[in-house]
């Protein structure tokens, strides 16, 4: 019966614009994603890591002074390494766990509920420093190209924040069309550049980059120094992996076979961000790129200007600096670099989704909004990242502090749930059976992923924690702790609410109370509607603050000769529910126990606006009256004639129509 | 029926404890001010500005070099001219209009309903920079006192607004005997250091300012520029006029006789002001204070370190540095400064409830709260002060340049209005009446204060137009359309719901759909209740999102037995209001004409944050339902347990009684 069209009148004409018309379930398989669609999708983030990780990863050196670029190959190379440890750990999870929930189902399931939402809280905040960190550097490249906007960074990384969240509430199919052109014109255009780049230099005409001839203020260093300036340029260079997990949470969203598929994104993905993390260091030390974290450090340049971006001068070396193919890596690289918050804006809500079905957060994070999106989980999402990028004035080098750690704990989580889970495999199987040979594999991986990503977090822990990542491991325990908390609430609630044996009927009793403010339409329609009802018994009731007004509605009632007596009850306090509450106590104790029904009209409008001048004294008897003993609110709809605008309807007749004649049928009819 | 006593579980324990006890109306004279009450509360405004006014006047003319202090007794002395006449044209604006309209009341009697919205937002305007600029200078003092505390300044300025909402919440009368002993303190304490310091440079042992051996590096000025300078001096030092009005719009909160003693008042709070004026500029030029606007124009000064405000030299010139009394005198200060941002909060909520009665304004602005004070005004003022002080860091200097105008804005027009009074009083007496002579000197006096204001007006506009006043200028018209358009409003929702002769009763038909979401207590009594009130039909209906949880609700139905038919209904847009909205019609095509009654259980809990667990989908089936044709809800409460902690009830009985055996009875009383 309900498979006819939708009234298109049901929802708000500016948020349909914006963002789309309404999707129906079964329209659910049609938005799953074909590989070359999901690769842009849960790609980006960690194909853009590598227009900041090697930037990072310099800069920290360079702090030590020119001569520690030398360590740069050796640590590029540990970057590198860790990564294709990572990317096939990956891999074997995916493949044990294709159902989405990634680290955090594969902490919970073979750690433990706390490992679970540890993972889980510590991917929430990396979500949002993700959104954080790849806005703040795709507007340090917009800068880069247009200096003149540098003022403006706030502003511009919050109005893309802004942006995103409007995309993405579109949907996922539509959000990958958009994304995947920018994602391979960047893959494109960096590859091209660093083909170019190494030719050139094996030609004999190496680029040079503008930075070149400045020298570096450095600190002098002992040798615990150097270990642990080594230590903290390899935990920046780290940035490259972020994203990693991104296919893990996604793999629901893959078309079949959602496994292969999802193991070969991932693999895809793990080899382009390995190519273009390294020749893009290549390149950068080729050139002599010199970037510094305090841009005054430089020798001979004028630090007041923005300092162009890693990616920039490496361009505009390899192009030249007003060449159309600067501007295209430029373009191409701030772009990938906004939408890899796109990666935050799929995942994030999943999780959220996930935590809220099992309990572990708010059931509204689980409800797809009209467009089959999680809604509420983006805009969690992309209001946690404006609150950060307005906190930290969205200074990348501030945010990459923050960012890795939340990673590499659920890395770590993941990884050691997932030995847990092959050593009980293995203890299952038979000790003949083929299975043990891809499940000892599997222990092996993970085994070495496991012992890898901890290691590296407690070298990132250790050089990042006085850095600002504290802040992070603060958070991570407060979200975990408030997760838990609501997960024995729901459960609590869910105890109390349920149905048992003493559940009975037998509530008896049937008094109307309609309450008067002043004798107006919506007042009459409370007290037509309740006639309808046939009541046992129907009063109408005015609450009377002063005496003036409480006169003239008696004269007025009388006036319209309403059919329904009205009863005057004073109020000193100028309050509503007591005297009602003792109106009520006074009638039970005549006829004995009696359910009341409190009618409040309730006006019903066509702007937001208009929800500031009305109805505020309606939700305060509403909200007071239902902590009263035995009291229903029966709220009667008034729409106003500005709700016509936005709902097609309003329940006053249409002007012209006045005197058309049915006035009973009208009245039935003005719903 | 209403005199017994007032349940005590019917608040908030917390709101209580902070606000304090609610108070019933017949309480309100009890809550009128004696004199001696009423002069700290609506003079503290106009008495701290002494604190600022003579500071950015001499700050101003120093601008120009050290030889424009020369000016300055001349300017004060104009300053002092200009007060003796408003103090004096309000005395008889007080007489005619007692009412506590004030200017707001006078330019829209005698003038027109334009003028008088352009006075009540000029004034709301000026309400909001007293507060912020009451609260910034009050900061400068305490930080003058203890520098350490200098780059709390934003955060300070926030919490002191913070606490006087809190203290102004618990209304008039107890804030009164907050305020009376600092500003008490105040006038004595700053009297007396006038008195010191006039006696030392009598003896010949003047005091000297830390800042009189400081050295200024002034600006070349043309004689333009000199006589602006001079101007913009005199539009500063007129700051010492804000809060004159403060009375005539307070008059209603005096004991009688109420204009008598209004006047007193205000005569009493003119003469301090011009005292304390005086001589606190005179001991400032005899100290040699030097104040810049940019302390680092100061030759000799380490402008890393706050500047001491003037009020802070002269204390420390004349009681010594660090001496009690000079302790004594900033804190007085501050303490008044801080809480003569209590004068807004007295005459913002005040005129807000004015406007709200006049219909300018949402009418939840002229809803008094528990304490007998218009609750909502208060929130409003406080937040708009905190937003301006958050923007502009607190800064005295740059809020001052957009004080002011809005005062004189509303006291010219309320001058010109009483102008116009008086004319046509004058026109209505016989010419033989003793009534003429004092409307005859009304007349002049008034005469006289319009052309002066308006004179500092066109000053004030020119001078501060482009140093910030633009905003001002902007938000005036803005305030004051707005206002225009609620009226408008108003007015046309009052005609649109207007009863009249066409309003008939006779809407027939009785459904009552319970809607079931799953089998839980909160549903069943919702059907307990619905069986109670004896509808024509009563079905329950549960709106399938997916077929699994559709066939547990049947399952569970059956098991529990429940006697109402339940009926299933599909959803595939997984809403709620048209599958039912559908269900209705269907329903009223087989049946006629029907009213429907939805009911829904609602959560009612003890902690705000359970609310962001609950409800979410009763709200938005509610809000949805609403808009369906012939519908009403009935939302059925469910306390949870948790709600017993604030509101001493819950729904469920306590697990103790609950094999206690009356199970009918129970199910009847557990409301």
């Amino acid at each position: 019966m309900t498979n006819e069209p939708r009234d298109p009148g049901d929802g708000f004409t500016a948020k349909r614009w914006i963002i789309g018309e309404t999707l129906p379930t079964d329209k659910l398989d049609d938005q799953l994603l074909p590989k070359k669609m999901a690769l842009p999708i849960f790609a980006s983030d960690a194909l853009s890591s590598v227009a900041y990780a090697p930037q990072e990863l310099l800069m920290i050196l360079m702090t030590g002074g020119l001569a520690f670029l030398a360590f740069s190959p050796w640590v590029a190379v540990a970057v590198v390494a860790l990564l294709v440890v990572v990317v096939t750990s990956y891999r074997q999870l995916i493949k044990a766990y294709p159902s989405g929930g990634g680290d955090y189902e594969v902490a919970r399931t073979n750690l433990g509920e706390i490992p679970g939402v540890v993972v889980a809280a510590a991917l929430l905040v990396d979500y949002v420093l993700t959104v954080a960190v790849s806005v703040a550097s795709g507007v340090d490249n917009i800068i880069s190209a247009v200096p003149e906007i540098a003022p403006l960074r706030v502003e511009l990384a919050v109005l893309f924040v802004v942006l995103i969240i409007v995309v993405n509430l579109r949907g996922v199919r539509e959000a990958s069309l958009v994304f995947a052109i920018p994602t391979y014109l960047f893959i494109g255009s960096v590859a091209l550049m660093i083909v170019v780049g190494v030719l050139r230099t094996v030609a004999g005409d190496p680029p040079v980059a503008s930075s070149a001839e400045f020298a570096v203020q450095a600190e002098d260093l002992t040798q615990a120094g150097v270990i642990l300036l080594v230590l903290r340029a390899f935990s920046s260079g780290c940035s490259a992996l972020t994203g990693v997990e991104a296919v893990s949470n996604g793999v629901p969203a893959f078309r079949r076979p959602k496994v292969r598929n999802a193991q070969l994104t991932l693999t895809m993905m793990g080899g382009i961000a390995i190519a273009l993390f390294s020749g893009l260091t290549l390149l950068a030390l080729v050139s002599g790129v010199h970037y510094a974290e305090d841009p005054c450090a430089l020798i001979g340049f004028d630090c007041a200007t923005p300092q162009p971006s890693l990616m920039a001068q490496v361009a505009a070396a390899t192009f030249g600096g007003g060449s159309l193919l600067f501007y295209v890596v430029q373009a191409a690289t701030a772009c990938v670099l906004l939408l890899a918050a796109n990666t935050a804006f799929n995942g994030f809500p999943l999780l959220g989704a996930t935590l809220a079905r099992d309990g572990y957060a708010p059931k509204a994070l689980n409800t797809r909004g009209d467009r089959l999106v999680f809604s509420n989980g983006m805009v969690v999402l992309g209001i946690a990242a404006i609150a950060i990028l307005v906190v930290y004035r969205a200074n990348l080098t501030t945010l990459i502090q923050l960012y890795i750690i939340g990673v590499f704990v659920s890395f770590s989580l993941g990884q050691l749930g997932m030995v847990r889970h092959w050593r009980r495999v293995l203890r299952e199987l038979p000790a003949a059976s083929a299975e043990r040979r891809p499940a000892r594999t599997g222990l092996v991986i993970n085994g070495a992923g496991a012992a890898l990503t901890v290691l590296v977090l407690v070298i990132v822990t250790i050089t990042k924690f006085t850095h600002g990542a504290w802040l992070v491991f603060l958070l991570i325990p407060v979200l975990a702790t408030l997760m838990v908390g609501v997960s024995r609430y729901y459960r609590d609630v869910e105890h109390e609410i349920a149905a048992d044996d003493d559940t009975h009927f037998g509530s008896r009793g049937d008094l109307a109370l309609v309450l008067v403010n002043r004798v107006q339409k919506p007042v009459l329609k409370a007290v037509d509607y309740a006639l309808a009802a046939h009541h046992e018994k129907t009063l109408a009731v005015h609450v009377a603050v002063d005496p003036e007004t409480a006169e003239r509605v008696q004269r007025e009632w009388r006036e319209h000769r309403v059919p329904v007596p009205l009863v005057i009850v004073e109020s000193p306090y100028r309050e509503f529910a007591h005297p009602v509450k003792a109106f009520i106590e006074a009638y039970r104790e005549k006829h004995g126990p009696t359910v009341a029904t409190v009618y409040l009209p309730q006006y019903i409008v066509g702007h937001w606006w208009e929800g500031l001048l009305h109805n505020r004294r309606a939700r305060r008897m509403a909200s007071q009256l239902m902590l009263v003993h035995g009291v229903k609110i029966a709220l009667v709809p008034w729409l106003l004639d500005s709700s016509e605008l936005i709902y097609g309807r309003r329940s006053r007749p249409v002007p012209g129509q006045e005197r058309a004649g049915r006035p009973v049928e009208r009245a039935r009819s003005d719903g």
